[in-house]
Formats: C-alpha cells, structure tokens, sequence
C-alpha cells in the first residue's frame, strides 16, 4: 500500500475539517474542542479515500469531493463518541486515549456528536464544483446509511444481540449495517459524485459490501488475537461482552479463508469497474492483512 | 388563531412522517417504534407552520416545501429527545407523557434521537419539485442553525450556566441559540425555498428573533406562573434548576412587558415584507398570549 498517497490524503481531510470546525474563541467552544479531539485522534481514514478513489475512478475531477470525504469521516467519527457512552458500549479507551466523554464528560460528548453528525451534512451542501442535483443525491445517500436503515440500525441490532447467542444471519446483519453501510456509502457517494454509470454505481456497493464484511471479520480476529498496543484498545471484548462474532461461530482459522474469499471478490468487482483501480485494489489487500 | 389551519397543517406533517419514517417489521423496528412514539407525541408545530406560511408568501407553490418543513420538526423532536437523557437535563415527563428513555431505555432514546437527525437530511434531500440550488442552500441553514453554531450551541451554553447566576447577556445567547435559531431556520428556510429576495430573508430573519425570544419569555413566564394540567409539564423547573431567566431577572411584569414589545416589533417585520401575512400575524398574537 502507497502510504504517502494514503497520508497525503489524511492531511487534505484534517486541513478542511480544520477549515470547517476550527479552534474557536467563544462561549460555546468547549463543544468545538470537543469535536475536533475526537475526529483528530487519528484513524485509518479508509472512508473518506475509498470515496475520493471512486470519485476520481469515475472521471471526477479535482479534490470538489472532498467536503462529502471529510463529512463522512465526521459522521464516522461521531458514532465512535456516541457508542462509547456509559449507555451503549462503555468504553472508555479509544484509539489509545480516553474516550470523548472521560475527557469532556458525558453531555458535552453526546453534543460533540449531534454537533458533529449536524455539521456533516452542512460541510456536505458546502461542497462547490459538482452538479447539484448529484449533490442532493450524495446527501440522500449519506443520511439514509447513515441512518436508521443503515449504521443506526445496525447498532440497534448489536444492542439487542448483547449477552446472547445469536445466529450468523443476524452477525451477518449487523455487520453489514453497522460496518458496512458508511463502507458501502463511501464507495456509492463517490461514483455518484463524479456522474458515473449505473453498471459502476452496483459493482462499486458489492465492492463496499465484500470490503466491509472482511474489515469486520478481520477486526473479530484482532480482537481475538492481536496485539493490544498496535491496536490501540483491549483485546478480547468480544468474548468479554459475551458477544456473537463470525470468529466465535467459525473460528481463526476458517475467519482468515472468508476474509481471503471476499478480498478476492471485492477485487474482482473493481477489475470488472476497470479504469485506474490498482490504488484501491492494493489498499483493498492492505486492509485484509492489517494489524490494527 | 385560525386553529382549523394550524390542525390542517398539522396532518399533513405528520402524514408525510408517517411516510418516512412508517411502522416496520424488521429486526431494528424498535428505533422507528421510539422515533415515531416521540415525533407523534404532538406539540404546536409552529416551526414546520412558519416554514410553509413563509414559503406561501414568498411565492412558492403547492406543498413542495413539505419535506423541509417535516425535517425541521424531526430536528426540533430529536433535541427534545437528547435533551431529556439523564446526562443532560434529566426530564421523565414531555408534553405529559413519559420521555422517550423513560419508555425505551437510555440506548434506544440515544439512537432514536440520532435517527431522527440524520433521517431529517433524508427528508430534506428528497424534496421535490424545488429548485435543487435552493434545496442545498436550504440544507445548509438547517445544519448551520440546528448544528453548533446554533441549537447545539445554546445548550452548551445552558449546560455551563447551570446552577449560576448568569448576565442576562449570556441569557439571551442561550435564548437566541437555543430556542431562536430552529425559529430562524424555520422562517429563513421558507423564504429561501420560495426563491424569495434578500430584504424578505433578512427581515424573516429578524422577525424569527423577535418571535424566538418572546416564545422563550412566554415559556420562562408559563414556568413561574403557568397551568401544570395544561403544560403537561411540572412548573417551577428553571427556580428548581437555579436557571437564570429573564423571569428570574426582571419578574413577571416586566417580562410581559418585553413580550408585548418583542411581539409588536415581530409584528412590524412582517407588515415591511408585505403581501398576505395575516395567518402569520395571527399565529404572532397567538404564541404571545398561549397557556401552553
């Protein structure tokens, strides 16, 4: 994977989240300084370059998608702060460093992710240089999986699958909602976007959705066996939580042969889309074979 | 006040709720089950009514602006949802009924908040009929205005008053924020969608602060003095709060006083766009004169 493409990017999206959600000298700028703890804490990014890949893939031109890459991220970013809460998942490390609420308490972090949730979709009609009716359906993407047939679903779902034994057609379910919707979103806002075809428009969601079943699988075979500083929390959550995952079902072995067979697929849909697609096809391999 | 056309309005919002947000039958119904339970709760819909009385006088035609003014709403419910949570101002009783965390759990109350606000952008985004540069500039003020610039800022500044004595400064901060800004998106919205001028827009602007305030006034007033039965809220919250209030500053008289002011002056901004704002005129008289 070309790491310098990858943090070339990261730097373009954290300059215009700074751009949008700047530092702020006002009464209500503990909400700003919360907002920004959480999205500058790092993080992989994969969302916003998966989209900007399929804009540019498509014939887009320039960095006009950005403002939807960054919105998407923020979107990302504020679900991570609201499923940390004492009321959902409880926890209290995130990225190696305490959670938004340890550090802000638990109104100001529930505000820092309405606030951020809210600003996504400003920073989304903020964008320039694309055709507004595109626009407005990148919007209605973005807030429908998003939303609470998409991630909030999915959530929904894991809250009510917690300390029981579920089958795989509901951890299918929610993975494919709760990871793989923003996945599958950033890969539809992106051809989208850029105008492209219908025949693109469905390889690039089957990309999305083989992608973000495989990052989730990997993330259960991390959780059960990787390395706790790389990763940047504690591992074996799962099992504590008492919780249903592919892993718990099939087990290591058999997890990292499903993860093979759907990076597999989800290249194949990007040689079928065609076009200069060896960025996403290696970055789609790194994300099999990631440590953290 | 013309109630048959308030109540008339007031079906076809929640028609068209109905519509978007419908009774399910799959595995995560219980986050449409707690978003519909809180949004058909009732209230006065005045904010999606200013939107199509603005709309309606700038020109615009037919219920094209129906959508926004819906998402509005969910807006406005969402914040009532998020505001209740025990972290926030704890509240077991809205519009008479059980808060929604009451009914649903924290989690669920959470989520159905968080639907709410991103389903409002899919409601927006899927109007019809409206020029799609207005429809993105429109989206635009309904983040900005609900986001942290606005609603979400007034409840930071809420939150770090409380338990204070505050200038009355930073209690009209918290009033313009707070309750104002989703009564300026509202009046702005509807302007904007019609394609109206920049005059009209500015003295929409003016009259929604005007009108946000004294609605902020009244409901500090209805705190002190007002009618539990038909509040379907307990009184004396903001003394139990120790909040700080124009009530709590400058006494009920005083403060009746204000309204009446505040209210003539709203109703001189709208004598200025001109054109038929009797309905509007009325709903202004209205609102300072209510019990509930």
């Amino acid at each position: 994977m070309n790491k310098e493409l990858l943090s070339n990017y990261s730097n373009k999206f954290e300059k215009l989240f700074n751009k949008y959600v700047p530092v702020e000298n006002n009464s209500y700028n503990t909400v700003t300084e919360s907002m920004r703890y959480s999205f500058l804490l790092g993080g992989k990014r994969i969302r916003p370059f998966i989209l900007m890949e399929f804009y540019r893939i498509c014939g887009g031109k320039d960095d006009s998608a950005l403002p939807f890459a960054v919105a998407l991220e923020m979107i990302h970013t504020y679900s991570l702060i609201h499923d940390d809460l004492p009321c959902m998942d409880n926890d209290d490390i995130r990225r190696g460093k305490p959670s938004n609420h340890i550090v802000f308490g638990e109104d100001m972090a529930l505000l820092a992710g309405d606030g951020l949730l809210t600003h996504a979709f400003y920073v989304a009609a903020s964008t320039n240089g694309i055709n507004p009716e595109y626009c407005i359906n990148a919007i209605k993407e973005l807030s429908y999986l998003s939303g609470y047939n998409g991630m909030i679903g999915g959530q929904v779902i894991d809250l009510q699958s917690e300390n029981k034994k579920v089958p795989i057609e509901t951890i299918c379910e929610i993975n494919a909602l709760k990871t793989g919707a923003l996945l599958k979103a950033a890969c539809r806002i992106g051809v989208i976007l850029a105008g492209g075809n219908i025949n693109t428009l469905s390889l690039a969601e089957e990309y999305g959705e083989k992608l973000g079943l495989a990052f989730q699988i990997v993330d259960d075979i991390l959780d059960e066996c990787g390395d706790e500083q790389e990763l940047g929390k504690p591992i074996h959550s799962d099992e504590k939580n008492m919780k249903s995952t592919f892993v718990s079902i099939y087990g290591i072995e058999k997890c990292k042969e499903i993860v093979e067979k759907l990076t597999n697929e989800a290249l194949s849909c990007l040689e079928k889309i065609g076009g200069d697609v060896s960025t996403l096809k290696e970055l789609t391999v790194y994300l099999s074979n990631r440590k953290n």
